[in-house]
């Protein structure tokens, strides 16, 4: 096994994942929990991380380790405070070095960012940014970023020069499980044509929105409506809501994608229907290449 | 104790009430309990339902029981099929006879209503408006019934001409009580001017509301928003976005407000802004007018 030379860290809400990286910045090893800073105090960051990389520490040196996500927020590890808009996504520089009891391992938690009008913040998209702009150091447009909480993002002479947050994949969620939609949902199954009718009706009126989401239920009890075709409608009539929204930052600009394959597949129909043709982003290492290049920087500047 | 004529059931999802009444419309007495539809299989409904007026039963004769809600749904006692709109709030004659193991009592389940396009539904909603007809017989407008289901009624000449619900009510219970939004709302509290302010914004731009519902996070992360301006705000947002949709409901129509107090006025407020002079409903006792209208025609067509 190749030496260790430092550590990458991807922490979010639900979940912990880390890869041992050599000093040529080829993985080593990886390694993930559902350790999530929503499960842990602040006394309990230390512990977990350490659960899944002590085979990686020696006596006698320290292992730098690059955070980035929710570990981050005022109820994480440690607070690292947001960068302001417009902004290059953090590098190493910009990271907040947190007190650890283990002499063995050095840590650094990478910013979010913040924008103050209109309000919105991201932490751990910053970090994809950075991954997807060292692959694309030119991109010059938007990234469309689906997820829990839908961001659009315009790039611009690798600054982040604004962004806006959706919570559709919240709704969707929620609307789906908890609400009275549930009980049309009984079985999976997902309807294309469904989806493709329910995106146009909320691009063109998104204020009926509300009202035709219970239309569903309607159409469950009165129409026969099937749960593969309020599946695929709820989806459509979501993200058709959040592309109408969304029209100043897709309109007439280059767009990518980055997120979940199918979830990003279902914002390019959306956005192809509209007109714009939208690149699929590989995300398997996006979140990485951005925790490589802060390190990179931190290696040149703090280490 | 004057003498129980028949019994009045107001049978929801979450809750049961029951009015004793005498032979000439009067309140003998009244009891509720949280026997609701969502809690009880189908053999569970008489039981519920006797424990609360086994008082008034006597040996030799046969007691009138007649229900609305969703006890007549297909997960209810027995299912009374809607009824199609356009038509008039259902009375005595379109009631569904339910079969039961007690010979003291003799039950009707009032039919919600459908419309097959767009397709909606309302369970409950139909007898709340035969009693506001009952008092109102010659109201020629639109109903707003607030809700967790809001439903917009067109009445044209006693009849339920067309309807259209949102989910105004459900969707501010789960953002607010299970979204990521649930942390800026730790404390009570409504500010007034911030619903002004979501209303206004979401009439005018409706497509930006899921974003603007996650700026009401980043604005308590970012720009020191307090729990009673985010609660305000989502308020406002939310049902800016229904007065949107319900635009050819509202505008230029005679309307009455018919629900909570609290809610009814937030629309008040809402349509105000729109130029529009609603009027509030005493709800006290209007379910209970429906009853009483359906009772009579049992009466004289049926009993």
């Amino acid at each position: 096994m190749a030496e260790v030379a430092w550590i990458a860290v991807d922490w979010g809400t639900s979940n912990l994942r880390v890869w041992a990286m050599d000093a040529s910045g080829q993985v080593v090893d990886t390694h993930g929990s559902d350790q999530g800073m929503g499960v842990l105090d602040r006394e309990g960051f230390e512990t977990a991380l350490l659960s899944l990389i002590t085979p990686y520490l020696a006596q006698g040196r320290v292992l730098p380790v690059v955070c980035c996500g929710m570990v981050g927020s005022r109820q994480g590890w440690a607070e690292a405070a947001y960068l302001s808009t417009p902004c290059a996504p953090p590098d190493g520089q910009n990271a907040t070095r947190v007190a650890v009891n283990d002499p063995r391992i050095s840590v650094f938690i990478l910013p979010g960012i913040k924008q103050i009008s209109p309000p919105d913040v991201m932490r751990g998209e910053e970090t994809q940014i950075a991954g997807y702009l060292a692959v694309n150091p030119d991109f010059d447009g938007v990234l469309c970023m689906p997820g829990t909480h839908t961001k659009w993002v315009h790039i611009s002479l690798k600054e982040i020069v604004s962004f806006q947050t959706f919570m559709t994949g919240e709704m969707f969620a929620l609307l789906s499980k908890q609400s009275v939609l549930r009980h049309c949902l009984v079985s999976s199954g997902f309807d294309q044509s469904s989806f493709d009718a329910g995106l146009s009706d909320a691009l063109g009126r998104p204020q009926l929105v509300t009202a035709q989401l219970f239309g569903l239920r309607a159409g469950a009890l009165v129409a026969d409506l099937k749960p593969a075709a309020v599946r695929g409608r709820l989806s459509g009539l979501l993200i058709g809501a959040e592309l109408s929204g969304a029209r100043p930052y897709w309109l007439g600009q280059n767009v990518a994608i980055i997120g979940d394959p199918k979830m990003s597949d279902l914002y390019r129909k959306g956005l192809a229907a509209q007109g714009v043709d939208a690149t699929l982003v590989d995300v398997a290492d996006i979140t990485l290449n951005g925790l490589k290049a802060a390190y990179e920087s931190l290696k040149e500047q703090v280490l």
